[in-house]
């Protein structure tokens, strides 16, 4: 059974929920992007992704990568579908008109991309990081690389990676030693080895530019010292520059896509942006590449929710309390059952809900006239994302475990599918920042340096959009203030304790995504006809996923309060 | 890096902790075991465990079992190490020494077999099998069925399956249709197919007998119309009995393992206990192979700590909040680091010294002269298997995959040997009865059924053994007294409401495991050195493993309340 996108859900979020439409038509950029065209690109991009990416996840887990001689084949049947996917327009949704893109909102893009990452992140990975290196391209590049790469890359007729990680130098990009010579015809040699390259080779496009952190020579040591060069597979012309594929690594999972060694041996390269500024020039497009890590996070145990829902309803295994007759109930039936899919199915809508919004708050940030409003969506956008990213993932993982639960011994064998949701999803708690440096981005990094006022400002912003006359609503509302108290007494006791920061963060980050969850499913319920589609996981939310809340709550709280008392005492 | 058990730190838990020595010396069938002699078995078993089987568990992975024409060949070296393992005795540990056993305490073969699956679940998964089928047929065989396997199963010369699991009944036995019909000889003619049967055909013994659960003709429908059958692979004589593997699954992880799917045609075999008794013969093991269920889940995270313990103090990345100097930190001193791992060894060592405390009880359930005494350990044993089944398999997998996040995306790939733990772990949470199962039998079998009763008595138990002078005994306490008291809610909110307990089993398991794991902190603490070795786990236990006993016990009451609230309005 492959994963089936479904764009009436989506819909309901973004419109009746969000109001994604008007939001995105007070920007002058879409004005003309109408609620009907919206839907008409999510029903092409569902029957896209069923009908062609879907099916070949299992072929990608069980043939997975071949590499032989320096070159790496993909999967059975993936450069085809990369080949139509591009053509057809796919990578370009939310690419400028400029370079060939369709203009289209960013928070299209992103349920686009969850899509395809539940249907099938092994395949999703290649273009999954074409969108940070056009981004990166546009506004860094020298107009010459712009004039080369940035059509290429915005439709996708090109793919491009990311080469930061070296063995020694993974969290801590500061430690990177590939060197980068200029020469005297402009362009740079480059020189070093790097390792976990995410399409750093294969046969789905004709060509692959590579974005590589290195040093220039003299550069002070430390994340200062960075700079980013494009360093292409094929020069112009065709000639193959010096960038060999090493290996590619056995992995727990995600076999559809070859994680590359990477050796670059006088290689050509080119500048992009100013010199030192290399993290700089990378971190334009983190947000967004968090946004869609958390998206596959989401995806992905989607995917694996319906594999279960479809067998809970099948599998008959002893009567269900209650139920009538002497035959054997379907599992749904069973309490522990319907609570796994029900408590999965609260995580997948409430954690969308958050991520369209932030893909909305994307949008904003780029697009918007009023420089206050651009500013309030980069708070957004710089706050939520880490929690999204860190706590969908996490979920991700541990819910396709639950989803596997669901099968019994049937989920631990290959032939159902569900182990393999489970393997492919890991990844997304490491990379693109494991899910602890988030933890740090979020309370050390965001929160504390301002004493908590930005994200006091969020929280305010997210009960302002409540009604308190209903209950959920007063509920969701409670815990924001609960919350906006906690980081004040955190900023305070950290003051005493700079390491309490570091030591409380993963709660931190914990009790602020189940904040920001109890908002959206009272926002959800608001909206949500009267059905057990969204009555029932919000029924499970409430019982089964917010009482972790007063708990972090109470660990985080308790840790500040003990740096008080030693502080007062 | 392969696992390396650690003697000393169980013999801290087992005699300074539990005392466990002058507890089974009080039993006249272990008179004559002094300490030194049960350190001795534990010396050399550890040195076994560390240099025969540890060092092939990478190949049980990556090599995999071989299914070829309907043999099975073991991954490298299993076979020879199997054939070392059973000839130095290991198998025959507590085995009765009239069928060529040593006679030691089964709790020394419980620490056995925690090695054992922390080095190689998929060479374990083989002789764990044993000990059921030995107990089996020595309390339901025929004297001829005693006579002819009895001293082979104690030995290991042999191994032994058991066949329960059909494609359509899985936790519903009730549904098995393997048929058994006399013949006129007094054998059986069996024929049927099974699913999930471990090590059902392999190459490291030279016979493997078949515990059979199959229906007798005219036998009622259900669980009570089971009867056991003995099908050995071979035949007196050495002829090949009826008996086919038709394939081995593919699955997520236990590679070296063979999970073999069986055919029975017109297979030759013989009535282990009364016709109908079928599912009560198999019982008899129940605890002790779910208590070993437990030690796999605490083994594998063990394993899985030392690699993750071993790796943080090696790679250095960043500087640590509050470090001197500019050169990057281990990562073992950074907080979030430093919690995962503590964490772990929370969990790992007060785990262990309940399961130890449960092997000791099953020695005295069968060895105790009084039978007060031997219906107290029988107590201790049907309440706290369950619980220590179910959270210790689910701590070894979350705790496995929070190991495995230590390493960053390094965890994610082969090389490092982490992701095998996390995918082999994975199956303990379902077989031996999945963890829900585990959580019902808790419950609504054994707490229920008499209001609590007996559950209360094994919390006093508990809190007697603790010294309410001592803050971690009295916290423990109190908590062994919250329980009491939910335990009393939840019968008699049961009786308005029969589902109730169904939906809240999870819970109430989870938080019986955490007021047992208070109760083992305490006991430890009260014990131990002045020791980083033991002080910082025992501080990860009250900070970050605790916390949520209180929310799981919020949860159970609210529900245990809105029905009483419900009933009464």
């Amino acid at each position: 059974m492959d994963y089936l996108p479904r764009p009436d859900d989506t819909r309901f979020l973004l419109h009746e929920v969000l109001g994604a439409g008007e939001q995105w038509r007070a920007l002058p950029a879409f004005a003309e992007v109408d609620d009907a065209l919206a839907d008409q690109v999510l029903q092409e991009a569902g029957k896209f992704v069923a009908e062609a990416i879907a099916p070949l996840n299992r072929a990608g887990d069980a043939v997975g990568c071949r590499f032989e001689a320096g070159a790496v084949a993909a999967p059975p049947g993936f450069r085809a579908a990369y080949q139509a996917f591009w053509q057809a327009g796919w990578p370009a949704l939310s690419a400028d008109a400029a370079h060939g893109g369709q203009g289209l909102p960013a928070v299209l893009e992103a349920v686009l991309y969850e899509w395809l990452s539940a249907a099938n992140q092994g395949f999703t990975m290649a273009p999954g990081l074409l969108h940070g290196a056009y981004e990166c391209l546009k506004h860094h590049g020298s107009p010459e690389l712009r004039e080369r790469y940035l059509a290429k890359l915005a439709t996708g007729e090109w793919l491009a990676t990311m080469c930061l990680t070296e063995a020694h130098a993974g969290s801590d990009l500061g430690l990177v030693r590939t060197r980068a010579v200029p020469r005297a015809d402009g362009t740079l040699r480059v020189d070093g080895s790097k390792i976990f390259i995410s399409g750093g080779e294969h046969d789905l496009a004709d060509n692959i530019v590579h974005l590589v952190l290195c040093r220039l020579p003299d550069a002070p040591p430390g994340p200062k010292g960075l700079s980013l060069a494009l360093v292409p597979k094929l020069l112009e012309g065709g000639a193959r520059n010096a960038v060999f594929c090493e290996r590619i690594e056995e992995k727990m999972g995600l076999h559809g896509s070859p994680t590359c060694a990477m050796r670059f041996d006088e290689a050509t390269g080119w500048l992009i942006g100013e010199a030192g500024r290399g993290l700089a020039a990378m971190f334009v497009m983190m947000n967004a590449a968090r946004l869609h890590v958390a998206l596959q996070g989401i995806g992905m145990l989607d995917a694996a929710w319906q594999k279960a829902h479809a067998y809970a309803a099948e599998r008959r295994q002893m009567r269900a309390p209650g139920a009538q007759g002497t035959e054997p109930s379907p599992i749904a039936e069973h309490p522990a059952i319907a609570r796994i899919l029900d408590t999965q199915r609260a995580w997948i809508d409430g954690a969308r809900l958050l991520a369209y919004r932030t893909g909305l708050r994307l949008d904003l940030a780029r697009h918007a006239e009023d420089p206050k409003a651009r500013a309030a969506a980069q708070r957004w956008c710089a706050l939520a994302t880490p929690v999204l990213k860190a706590a969908c993932t996490q979920q991700g993982f541990e819910g396709a475990s639950a989803c596997l639960q669901v099968f019994g011994g049937h989920g631990y064998v290959r032939e159902w599918g569900i182990e393999q949701h489970v393997r492919d999803v890991r990844v997304a708690m490491l990379y693109e920042g494991t899910n602890e440096i988030q933890a740090i981005d979020l309370l050390v990094r965001k929160v504390l340096p301002d004493a908590g006022a930005d994200f006091s400002a969020l929280l305010l912003e997210l009960r302002d959009e409540l009604d308190a006359a209903r209950e959920a609503d007063a509920d969701a509302q409670r815990r924001l203030a609960q919350l906006r108290y906690l980081a004040t007494s955190v900023a305070l006791a950290s003051q005493a304790r700079p390491r309490l920061a570091y030591e409380v963060a993963d709660d931190f980050l914990r009790v602020t995504a189940l904040a920001l969850l109890a908002w959206a499913w009272a926002r959800i319920a608001a909206q949500a006809p009267d059905d057990v589609r969204w009555s029932q996981p919000a029924a499970a939310f409430r019982r089964w996923v917010l009482p972790e809340f007063d708990m972090r709550l109470a660990m985080v709280k308790q840790a500040a309060q003990a740096v008080a008392q030693a502080a007062a005492g």
